[in-house]
């Protein structure tokens, strides 16, 4: 490929390190070195940028990227096994978030431009006050196995955090080198048309923990960014914390996405569910953060003319390629522990084959799965549980009892939901979103969405990674006090230079148009 | 005292384990324990209250607090040694403060409430989605030695954890436990005048680290408000880490709040410049987090005058009394450090008397200053460092080197300050708050206040203590997808019932009204 060069350190080509298996470098400390220091340094010039050039800045880069298109619909198939449409699909929503991204810079509420004015008359006289958000500084992005172009170089880690106003160092996930070096040489492209400073991005390669370790515990890097498995997201939270200076860790670590079946919506077509469920269960071969792993219903004929169509289906399942043999090695000491666990009994078994993943669906009882809490835990990959209960009443408890979540979804009629109130309830609190009558696999990238959720599906409840509310991870609220307007920044000038809607005196006011 | 009866858990008084010298029992595990599940027993039905119930409930706060105006006035000076006046004026201070969380919670726009219609003609259909913010649940809040109002128990970590929906447990600091139970009664006369759950709020004493580290490691709570050391919000924090499931911990830990002074704002009128500084260093004992403990200035005539002016001014201090025993000693301990370390020369004391804190002003030359980062350590009480330097290019390399602070402040005359755009920059990325021509002593709590600030200042630069964004703090987004309209929580029903501004489809609209 002609663009791979290496890493790409502020636009600088280098090689220093070991080659590793896949023929890609090892990044050396002193590459890592230089990657955190020339973002620090861009790192004043590129929050200088106005709105305009930095929003500019990111549409362009969803334009290089859109003419590598037949190239990513080459590379990401061989390299991850994921078919070319997915490819091709992906490639339109991580362009779509940048341009995303774009839109929000420019509508810059982002900024929490807050006003209120000086009284002089008043004892003590109140001064002038204005606040609005400053970026943290560089971030450290590491791109995740499963989306190797949404979550990952040019991701929506990556475009939150540049339209924040903060320079980015990723780390390129090992399972997929080729693409991300394709992706790298069309963001440089965008940062040398944008004349924006060169530290502004730097793409690292690191096959082993060392790369990832060195990078979070940089003194340049001020926050970070981590779509993957609990241990990484978790080993990562505690090398930030232990710094000298602590920063913080958005860890995105996957959950098991529970579906609960009221009895109405599973009486109405069992077997039609059923196929809806599998086919959300398998998409992508269950290589989704929010691929729906649990379903809890209560038992009865209605639920197993369920399982009866969801063995059906799982049994005429071809196998399929996970994103590398890791993955599906991980996946079969999964299933195999599911398998093993008392209580817990196969409803059926897809087409097996060497080196490919078999799709899985079992049933066990809500008594015997409350009891092993490790039944509730994830199997990344296309494996499933149906947890029978003895009546409606469990869910709540058993809500109540699950660990934090992505996702959670209801499906129910319109007559029997408005009788769950309190499930709703207890599912608000354990997750980050509760869906109704649909599956959670397509997470849509918008202003509304949440990807995230209390722990262990995230390291920070309190913040998403998909959807424009993602750039709030990167921003930190300043205040001025008595300064004067031509000192102040554009977003707190009394004028209102960029347009925006601001908190003035304790009222919203619309910008003037 | 007639309300004092011991811990007070969810409205029970309770006094199980050993009474301190003070007089105070500390609380024990069992009684930890009772609040903490208090709490999260009425975590439900507290936030399911209507928002005016909450507000009146905030309101009803402030009105019983008042009603102990007196008793306070008598409490606080005998327990802390600040004067009659200034807890007359802290008493203003937090019940303006109660009464403007009531209004955020009506205002409402903490809830972030943001739609995305449904748009079945995409391809694929895009769903309903729509997101808002949920309380995190209880909140262990830890009083401070320096605000036995403002920052103690119905202070701003209280209010805006109630205002956000989440009940709180917390522990009283040690210096003042007669003004906590006073407090506390009100509190809890409120809690029943609002039939709110009883488990909302509970009041715990301890004089050591073992309550309020059992109360950081209880699974019930899900967030620490703390205002106070360095060590002691690093130990909670380093706690809040460890625990099985993670939680974030907002430490407000102090800092020196440098001040800037360039040369035609000092020589305009270096004594007047003195005399309040002075006043500023000096304000309740330099007791406050935002206290100026080092100034930088070029050296020259003006600022001889100005070390003069100082020195009488500090010579002509009579010698006060600091909040308790402890903070003196750690106050001579840091002034004698002062005093010992190598080119620094005492420009004035204060009187001194036994048992009593003297001011005590000190210069330094910059050389010697960027030399020992020791010399910009918080010494919290009256002690300021003039730190002189050759030139005002010595500032933005000062500026960048310096640890996170809470607050600067730059002197400068309208003429000079236009030129000094990259130190403003600088000091932008150093501090949660930048002031001009003025003293950071005095918080403004109104919606632009800042009081945070990178680290060491805080352990969340991301938010403030201070001022009504300080609510984020114990909120999280939740999003909901293609949920019928009469199961959406209020913020998020089609027909806005809570008359919110919202993000609707990219766009802000105005409640109708």
């Amino acid at each position: 490929m002609d663009e791979y060069r290496g890493h790409d350190i502020a636009g600088q080509a280098s090689a220093e390190g070991p080659v590793t298996d896949a023929g890609y470098p090892e990044a050396t400390a002193a590459e890592i070195d230089r990657a955190c220091r020339a973002a620090a340094e861009a790192a004043g010039a590129y929050r200088a940028r106005p709105v305009e050039a930095r929003a500019g800045f990111l549409e362009r880069i969803a334009d290089e990227l859109e003419t590598e298109a037949d190239r990513l619909a080459e590379t990401i198939p061989a390299e991850t096994a994921l078919p070319e449409a997915r490819a091709r699909g992906e490639l339109a929503r991580t362009t779509g978030q940048l341009r995303l991204f774009a839109e929000v810079v420019r509508r810059g509420d982002y900024l929490g431009a807050r006003i209120d004015h000086a009284d002089a008359q008043r004892t003590p006289p109140r001064p002038d006050l204005r606040q609005y958000r400053v970026p943290l500084g560089p971030v450290a992005v590491f791109g995740a196995s499963n989306f190797p172009l949404a979550f990952s170089v040019a991701g929506g880690d990556t475009a939150s955090a540049l339209a924040a106003g903060c320079p980015v160092v990723f780390k390129a996930h090992p399972g997929h080198p080729l693409t991300s070096a394709v992706v790298g040489a069309a963001l440089r492209r965008a940062v040398a048309a944008a004349d924006m400073p060169a530290g502004v991005s730097s793409l690292l390669y690191g096959a082993g923990n060392a790369v990832g370790g060195a990078l979070v515990e940089h003194p340049a890097i001020q926050a970070v960014a981590f779509t993957g498995s609990f241990a990484g997201g978790t080993a990562l939270a505690r090398l930030a914390q232990v710094r000298p200076e602590p920063i913080p860790v958005y860890a995105e670590m996957g959950s098991v996405n529970p579906l609960f079946l009221l009895p109405g919506a599973l009486e109405r077509d069992p077997e039609a569910l059923a196929q809806a469920y599998f086919a959300s269960l398998t998409l992508g071969v269950g290589q989704f953060c929010t691929n729906p792993g649990l379903v809890f219903a209560v038992r009865g004929s209605a639920l197993e003319r369920f399982c009866s169509a969801l063995g059906a289906a799982a049994q005429a399942q071809a196998a399929q390629s996970m994103l590398h043999v890791g993955i599906l090695a991980a996946y079969e000491t999964g299933t195999q522990r599911l398998s093993g666990a008392g209580g817990v009994q196969a409803i059926a078994t897809g087409a097996e084959a060497d080196g490919r993943a078999a799709a899985h669906v079992y049933r066990v009882s809500g008594e015997t799965f409350a009891a092993n809490p490790q039944l509730a835990e994830e199997v990344f990959g296309p494996s499933g549980l149906i947890v029978e209960l003895d009546g409606l009443d469990q869910m709540a408890a058993i809500v109540r009892a699950l660990p934090g979540q992505l996702t959670a979804t209801l499906h129910g009629t319109a007559e029997e939901l408005p009788a769950q109130a309190e499930l709703i309830g207890a599912l608000e609190r354990r997750v980050g979103r509760v869906l109704f009558n649909g599956f959670p696999t397509g997470v849509e990238v918008c202003d509304a969405m949440v990807h995230g959720g209390p722990w262990p599906a995230t390291t920070a409840a309190q913040t998403t990674s998909v959807g424009t509310l993602a750039i709030e991870r990167f921003v930190r609220p300043v205040c001025y006090q008595d300064c004067p307007d031509a000192l102040l920044p554009e977003a707190l000038r009394e004028h209102n230079p960029l347009g925006l809607r601001r908190l003035v005196n304790g009222a919203w006011q619309a910008p003037v148009t």
